[in-house]
């Protein structure tokens, strides 16, 4: 039984409330879930787009159903003042820690969205990546400087788009099934149990 | 307990899906459905946007979900060979019905979809519109020349955009709460049963 990749940016709204469920559903299915922070920046900058506040009513209509969504599940949430954050820094740290403990990585992602998304913290400032780190925050401050750390990151996020063919977040795979959004947690549930349809 | 209000142009697959699901999920809440086509052209003319499956990455997952969202419901759905269509006439075709009897409008609207989604007729020929509309085919050629249908028409998407700030296909208004898309028909279940969160 193979992992539930689950792919999200750190400033995605819809990948928090996602972070908060996806781990619970595989749970059900005997299923783990591999945690692989990726930059819709880039996302952005090769295939176009920009964050969906952005957008025209449908901006409007977003930051209803973030909180909307939130209620619905009982997440706490709170739409940060200033958004997005660029996540570059974020995602290096993320990676960093699972380059060390997967388990601990895991932790870190879900407390580098809680400082953003329930405690509206800078999560582009280094100081407060290393300080979500704990124990580990030392290491990590050297961690970051080195170049190989931004070569896998690099990486990361080419094999994201160009390999696993992510356009949003959340977007997850299931034994090589595609599914973007945080409202398809429910069809992901119902394809497990099926099997796929 | 006022109808539910459903948002739709006439070449929107998830707009098809939601259409045979929608008047299920009202009525075992006690409600009606209002269905009202509008035009995904203009709201992309002045709000920009293009159809989803042309999007990179996006528009290939689109297809793939368009299908596996039909089967998930047991809806027939195929493809249409040419995606999209305009819808302007279609939608002046289903205005015109509405004028005259909304049981048939709403059967009408269905028909429409069913010869796009599943038999790949050419919804923007008159003479399929008129087909469609059996012993009515008559009356509404001649209806369809009438000028005050193109302005009721220009003034029923202006409204969808500007006040009731449609933005994408299918768009959802429960008791003044949006939900834009077919995913969160699930979502609507939920708001009625529990009377909102």
């Amino acid at each position: 039984m193979t992992d539930i990749a689950f792919y999200f940016d750190f400033s995605s709204p819809y990948g928090y409330l996602a972070a908060k469920r996806i781990d619970g559903i595989a749970a059900r299915h005997g299923r783990g879930v591999d945690w692989r922070p990726f930059l819709l920046g880039v996302v952005f900058k090769e295939l176009g787009g920009r964050p969906l506040t952005q957008y025209p009513l449908k901006g409007d209509y977003s930051r209803h159903d973030f909180d909307r969504s939130a209620r619905r599940y009982g997440i706490p949430f709170k739409m940060p003042d200033v958004f997005p954050r660029p996540t570059t820094l974020a995602m290096r740290a993320a990676l960093w820690l699972r380059q060390h403990d997967r388990a601990r990585a895991r932790a870190y992602c879900e407390a580098v969205y809680d400082a953003y998304f329930q405690h509206g913290r800078d999560i582009a400032d280094v100081a407060v990546l290393l300080d979500l780190a704990g124990d580990l925050g030392p290491a990590l401050a050297e961690g970051l400087e080195d170049p190989a750390l931004k070569a896998l990151a690099r990486a990361e996020n080419d094999a994201a788009i160009n390999e696993v063919r992510v356009f949003g977040s959340p977007y997850f795979l299931v034994d090589g099934e595609p599914f973007w959004g945080n409202d398809r947690l429910e069809m992901i549930d119902e394809w497990l149990a099926r099997g796929g349809w």
